[in-house]
């Protein structure tokens, strides 16, 4: 059955019911004209993302659909372990061709639903509308984080060393589907050391650092031998290729040390690789790498 | 200049600078991986929505772009409107053909940052996609409401009186695009009344009407003569066309007579209709309203 003889009410008394809840959830999905949520204390800023997935960019037409929506899903989650932030509450919007098939969506959100659950995220609210095109999913994220534990991109220093989480590069052979968004990572980064800058890698570390740098008004250098790669990977995939969704983060040379023995303890299967350091930007030494994933081209 | 030629950095540059901004945003679109805000008061509850436009389904080819770029702020703002909130932050996603002019895309904006100023909204994130198909907006917004002041769909009782602002019906000819979405009268109401139910009516007063009195657990009976039509609309337009945007609400019929009267002097250019009233449920005169706009259909 597809979507048109199905119809958007059926499909939905298909899909709500399954959705998951938290108890800050007072309206969700279906409820209301919005979702009403429990916001955490007044010590706490919101936090708010949006992230869109489309066929035949981000996924091809033959890609399973749990995988899909769990990488919608977890796209905006790995923006919010770059923020050191909690994710709470997120909205779907599905834009799909009348003739997909039911099936399909409801696959879909089992992969949203699974990605969700596994970071304590509810479901609370969307809308699906037909297109005549590709299908398209956004997921639109809100949270919150401590106000003292807020990480920008602003705060690196010159001397501060770089790191990166997992290994980079070659995501499109399948983990740009199923990776692990670094909420936990971040907030363990944030609950012991103070991250002086950090982000996700989506674009690729030859895009994302510049950035990261730029942000800070730093330069920086890159011990190109030091990036961790995916086996089978060269040096220019790991830092061309994007989608790799580890963290990118700057941190004082002194701190260095306890992060890595401490972080070998903590999280036995990831590695943490130091990479470079910043220095200032006028600098000669900075580094011109090639550069990552750029959309539109 | 279309948006493949012009890349997406420089799609950004020249929107990003005319955002609107307010003093709750601490980190706005482009700034940071999510987007970092002030949330209201602990005596507040969270809102979210997530509304969407398509080309070929809530817009013509031909529309302009400003007016475009109204209606997808506007539709979640009216669903803010029903639940008596405060808007306050959106993101945009935006899927557009890489074909399309750049200078459309700019229009655009214009239009979504002029509604979003006339109702106090900062644009504080989003992203923009390419996809081979029709343009799609989706605008994911975010507000408060006191927890005193949140009117849901389920709080009517039998005898209720049910009211309607502006008119109804013939939105196709022009007003879908150009809607006033009723924040400012939602926030008089819950600040003056008790009211008992609301929704914005954006499927038709045949399709949202039944739906607001199954919310609790009512039936309903209306008065077809007193509906308040657009000129040339005939009863069953304004019933069943979609895309009014206007508030259908519950009051006591104690305080009827009262609200009437201070609307007036309120608002004295936007008419308030009462069109019916709540019945229990099991009231054998519940009636039959030709249905409204049904997706997928």
């Amino acid at each position: 059955m597809n979507l048109r003889q199905l119809g958007e009410d059926r499909l939905l008394e298909q899909i709500l019911p399954r959705l998951a809840r938290t108890p800050r959830v007072l309206a969700g999905a279906g409820d209301d004209d919005c979702a009403v949520l429990e916001f955490a204390g007044a010590g706490q800023l919101l936090l708010l993302k949006t992230d869109c997935v489309v066929e035949g960019v981000h996924f091809t037409s033959e890609a399973g659909p749990r995988a899909v929506g769990w990488k919608a899903m977890a796209r905006p989650l790995s923006d919010f372990a770059a923020m050191g932030g909690v994710p709470q509450f997120a909205l779907i919007t599905l834009l799909v061709p009348p003739s997909k098939a039911s099936r399909w969506i409801s696959e879909l959100y089992r992969g949203l639903e699974k990605s969700a659950r596994a970071f304590g995220v509810a479901i609370v609210g969307g809308e699906t509308s037909c297109i005549e095109g590709p299908t398209a999913i956004s997921v639109a994220m809100s949270g919150a984080v401590e106000r003292d534990r807020r990480i920008s991109r602003h705060g690196g220093k010159p001397g501060d060393e770089l790191f990166v989480t997992g290994r980079l590069g070659g995501s499109i052979r399948g983990k740009h589907l199923r990776f692990t968004p670094r909420i936990a990572e971040a907030r363990w980064l944030t609950e012991h050391f103070r991250v002086h800058g950090m982000m996700d890698l989506s674009d690729g570390l030859g895009a994302d650092l510049p950035r990261l740098a730029r942000a800070s008004q730093l330069g920086f250098e890159v011990d190109e031998s030091a990036i961790p790669k995916t086996r089978g990977c060269s040096a220019k995939e790991a830092i061309s290729d994007g989608e790799d969704y580890e963290l990118l983060f700057a941190i004082a040379a002194s701190e260095s040390q306890a992060l890595r023995h401490r972080w070998k303890t903590k999280f036995k299967s990831l590695p943490l690789t130091r990479i470079g350091r910043f220095i200032p930007k006028s600098g000669t030494r900075n580094q011109r790498l090639p550069r990552g994933y750029v959309h539109f081209q």
